[in-house]
């Protein structure tokens, strides 16, 4: 249960890489999409399909060395519906191939709302007397900001079929402090909840907050390896407050981006792992998605040699 | 510009309501799925298409007199890419119509995949020498918790387009506060803000903290009305905090759910507006389209009347 089966795909493959497919067609060698064009014209159904026979040539290229992609909902859904028939397609691909599909879709709503999102990407959906899987991810990141309203159906999902999420807590951008870091005090208090913590190594922020809610309303969903349901999204960008959350949130796994293109170091990435090398995964999406920019030579082949330079590099820090 | 064509459809109607086209599938008249599901059988396709043609009824029944619609993403998710496919219909009949479309994804990225959101819901992607519109809605609700670089992506894309969004702020739901509750201090500084700011009539929260960053950052997109390109969601089920952010956000257009079946007020909404009744547009969702279950009759005639009433209770409390 729980990430458990993310887990034991990482340390089969001594690999705690996820790879970010992010379709902006900057990224689709050229050739590629040129060839659907031909055959579709320039509509958003060419490269839709320029994109799903791009996702499944990095599978193929990845799946013997890397457990998992995250996908990023975003690019699919900017070619329409057709581009979210691709996001089904190569969800559908990477699951064949053995990997662990992580969707990056940050969605997050209340009630009702909350429930159809977990249908969609974690679950299943009635109709007439079938069940029926719209998307079938393994995981899916959310946004917590509207609180527990917004996270326990996703949990409810997520139990029911063996899913994960991560939320997110201290994400990798540079304005993320703008509202994460804003000190808090505790609800209907005017005191200040930082200056009455002696002993914290850091004061409350808004992202502590919102890492203690996720901790404690999934704290009886653990699994295995120590690990809850409900994991955070934490920054390789800024090191010592992935040090500080790895220290409060001891039962949270954690999805790391910012490592690579975006300036985290593996030393960095390296502080969200627990002392066994474990509840932690690594992203990079650009640097190894659009290797071949650099490289030359085939985007697949480019894509593999990076991502085998990153697990190298990864399993010097953390193991 | 900004939210300019939206209030004017508002004040031509009088009628500042906005019908959430939620299609749960429990909310869709059973003859209608099952007509689809006759011929499709029991898939999701059949329910994608019940769907689109559930929202064009409704649309034709409300068009003359609801000035907007928001589509909720969510359910058509969760029916898959077919479900998707019956939204970018529904956005399309709706606008045919002479509607105002806000689609409401709450999406929030940041950088690129911000800019992937926004062409896909905004504005327009490229493909070869087309510029293409993926699904072209005339606003997106969006989470803030990011930080601007999360919220300017879509500035852009609405500048481009003529477009405008939504962002979360004071969300309508019962766990709102866990989070947007919180008192915070200033970013980097151990003193509490609230205790300092005299003369305020509340303290600072993390709401108000995003409510201040979204209209800073839009101050300069103001139209003809007095109101940027990025608007609030702020909850009717909780008016005092209404009435303290409309004071507080003067030139910020204000999405205001919770009406009706989440126990919301006319009275409690109205404090939403500007002394010219301007500058909020109110949302029902199940209170509209799952009145036929209380009406009886066609779902579309019983929407109509609910519509009705809910315009007149609005006028009364409001103009």
């Amino acid at each position: 249960m729980s990430f458990d089966r993310l887990q034991e795909k990482i340390d089969r493959l001594q690999n705690p890489t996820v790879v970010g497919l992010d379709p902006a067609l900057e990224h689709i060698p050229p050739q590629m999409l040129e060839r659907h064009i031909a055959v579709r014209g320039e509509t958003l159904e060419a490269a839709a399909l320029a994109v799903s026979e791009w996702g499944a040539g990095l599978i193929d290229a990845l799946c013997d060395i890397v457990p998992a992609v995250k996908p990023q909902s975003a690019f699919y859904e900017a070619l329409g519906p057709y581009g979210v028939l691709a996001l089904r397609m190569t969800i559908d691909y990477a699951k064949s191939k053995g990997m662990y599909v992580i969707l990056d879709g940050k969605r997050g709503d209340i009630g009702s709302t909350a429930q159809a999102y977990s249908a969609a990407y974690l679950g299943a959906v009635k109709v007439g007397g079938a069940e029926l899987c719209p998307f079938g991810a393994d995981a899916l990141t959310i946004n917590a900001y509207l609180g527990s309203d917004g996270i326990k159906p996703f949990i409810e999902t997520a139990a029911k079929y063996d899913k994960a999420m991560f939320a997110l807590v201290k994400t990798s951008n540079p304005s993320a402090g703008e509202l994460q870091d804003l000190p808090v005090g505790k609800q209907g208090d005017g005191s200040p909840a930082w200056q009455s913590q002696a002993g914290e190594p850091s004061p409350c922020l808004v992202y502590t907050a919102v890492g203690d809610l996720i901790e404690s309303i999934s704290i009886d969903t653990i699994g295995n390896y120590g690990y809850t349901r409900v994991g955070a999204v934490v920054g390789a960008t800024y090191p010592e407050e992935m040090e500080f959350l790895r220290k409060r949130l001891k039962n949270t796994f954690f999805l790391v981006p910012g490592y690579g293109a975006q300036g985290g170091s593996a030393s960095g990435a390296a502080r969200a792992f627990d002392e066994k090398g474990r509840g932690a995964i690594v992203n990079s999406s650009r640097g190894i998605i659009a290797a071949w920019k650099k490289s030359g030579g085939g985007y697949a082949a480019a894509a593999r040699a990076e991502a085998l330079r990153m697990r190298d590099e990864l399993r010097a820090a953390v193991y």
